[in-house]
């Protein structure tokens, strides 16, 4: 996506090809800032520290990551040191251990000398199959998009709500959920975007929010806790959210807060879809709440908030009293059943192994 | 209640009987500061810049507004003046009305030279009830959560989630919600509360962490996003939360997310309670979403976030990129068919107009 006129993926190779260069994520929205990471350490600092975060580019940074390691050391420990240091970042997307075993496939079988180029060869497979994945997701949701404002009479205005981040910046590039809403606004469909502020690292309020800005989008951020409001109002037409990992039986792990807004788009009638590159979809799980591991991370992400102070200095503020404990979990999962339909890069499905199994037959286990 | 020690309540006749004080609440949970409000217009100001909040506490603060006009001008006029500028404040609310409803009546019959000195009295009079009522809300509530806890073989921690600030600093004295929980821990039940922060003005984060952390009450305080994953693990053992307005058919208006909160609980089996003072029933509407007005509330509050920094000064800090519009509802209505049932200070009963005409039957119209 363009961001003041110069087009950008999140990750792309540094042009002495030694290192590859991110956007800083967490200097959003106040600051845009570009991070280069020359070592597997930097992938690993990037993607704890959410300098790099969405499931996507997670995966995509942790190829980049094993490039960089073999570029050092291209042997089978370092192989497998890489491995594991980078799955341990993070546990919940599933696209870490995807794109962890693509790396491995593509390099184990070769003699060391290969292998640093085939890992790079791979990681820009995996960058540029992510870029497509998208492009395609956002095709079909277009097309869902349409229709329902279609089936509406054309109103002058669609409102379409998400939770947390699945635009560009969670992918290489297009996103997923809001890839959906930029053909949309692209093909003529007057959309507008409810921007859940997603607490507590505010990845709607910082990063969905700036993106849209960027790319023209009508939208208005709102509390995560505004959206059921909207929704018995008949102010949310749809909802689209991304995810973290969708078992093969469609229960949909996603960032925290997102069953609320699945339950009361249920109560109100409104369609609830998800946003699923198949990279993101975990064939082995058939229980997303009993079987997905939620990742709990530090206190301070709830006791504290980042923002810009009159002057223009940015900081972290404490907003609640010394001595108050803090708990943190950062991905919840939605029930297959609470939604309406998944958006991959086949087309859509119902949320159920049978809707998924019709698009991706062969990977089924 | 104590605060280091010392009994205060939230509101209460300066010594000089010439005005009343308050705690600043915009002040908490980083500075314990009372002020002086010594006109009408230092009511308004309170109420509508939220130095003082809550249902209760707004009623209350009201009748003293109408005790300091009628101080400097005893007049019709004036009274009808005091009565509409305090009216204008918040309109969601019903307590304000009440309050207003009470002085007005309390004062109109008589004649100029005695209206202050009966407008105090009254006044004086609904400050002692609200602490009576919301007393009684607590045993009520605590015999609630001792059944519960009994029910579940005694365990060493009974989890109750609640939104936004019920608590003493909403009321008077004790709280409304928390009333039942306060009770509960000094009879011995080991309670432990799950804080949701309640974005966007954090009552929760600042104001109930604080009480509980003054009281000794173990708590937790969790973004507004993590209540459904919660209560989806079983960890959290019922809902109690407080209401600005209660329609006579049981429709519970509060803050904003409330509703996200009920029908989380619906799903997961989970009690859903509403401490309802009686002063906070609207006994003329029967259809909450329809019929009672949702305040919305300026944007920097949503776009901006007051706490503490490293170096201990108070700023607000802009969370949001320049350019994002912004909108804010400050409530949202829990229709009665999600709540287990309302804890009045008569009694416990269904959120139905059969079960409040039970308790409440020669108010019912």
């Amino acid at each position: 996506m363009k961001v003041d006129g110069k087009a950008y993926r999140t990750i792309w190779l540094a042009e002495d090809r030694r290192a590859v260069e991110i956007i800083d994520q967490t200097r959003l929205p106040h600051a845009f800032v570009t991070a280069r990471l020359e070592t597997l350490e930097d992938v690993v600092h990037a993607i704890s520290q959410m300098l790099v975060r969405g499931a996507p580019l997670i995966g995509a940074a942790a190829a980049y990551g094993v490039c960089l390691a073999l570029q050092q050391d291209a042997s089978d420990d370092s192989l497998a040191r890489a491995q594991q240091s980078l799955l341990a970042t993070r546990p919940t997307a599933i696209n870490l251990l995807w794109a962890l075993e693509e790396m491995r496939a593509a390099v184990e079988p070769l003699p060391l000398e290969q292998r640093p180029a085939a890992a790079y060869k791979r990681a820009v497979e995996i960058c540029d199959e992510d870029v497509a994945i998208n492009e395609s997701i956002g095709e079909h949701g277009l097309d869902l998009i349409r229709r329902l404002w279609e089936s509406k009479g054309k109103p002058s205005r669609l409102n379409i709500l998400t939770h947390c981040n699945a635009g560009w910046l969670a992918t290489v590039d297009w996103g997923t959920a809001l890839a959906a809403v930029y053909k949309a606004h692209a093909a003529g469909v007057p959309v507008h975007v409810w921007v859940d502020e997603t607490r507590p690292r505010n990845q709607g309020a910082s990063l969905t929010a700036w993106e849209l800005n960027h790319q023209g989008i009508p939208h208005t951020v709102i509390a995560d806790n505004a959206g059921g409001h909207l929704m018995q109002h008949g102010l949310v037409d749809m909802c689209i959210v991304g995810t973290d990992r969708t078992t093969a039986t469609g229960d949909v792990c996603n960032k925290i807060g997102t069953y609320l807004k699945a339950l009361a788009a249920r109560d109100n009638d409104v369609p609830f879809y998800v946003a699923v590159p198949s990279p993101s979809i975990d064939w082995d799980l058939d229980d997303g709440l009993a079987q997905i591991p939620i990742e709990q991370r530090d206190d301070d992400e709830v006791a504290r908030v980042t923002g810009r102070t009159q002057s223009g200095e940015v900081v972290a503020v404490t907003i609640i009293p010394d001595g108050s404990p803090v708990a943190n979990y950062a991905f919840d999962v939605t029930p297959a059943r609470y939604i309406t339909g998944l958006i991959t890069e086949r087309g859509i499905c119902t949320a159920s192994r049978e809707g998924i199994q019709g698009l991706f037959a062969h990977r089924a286990r």
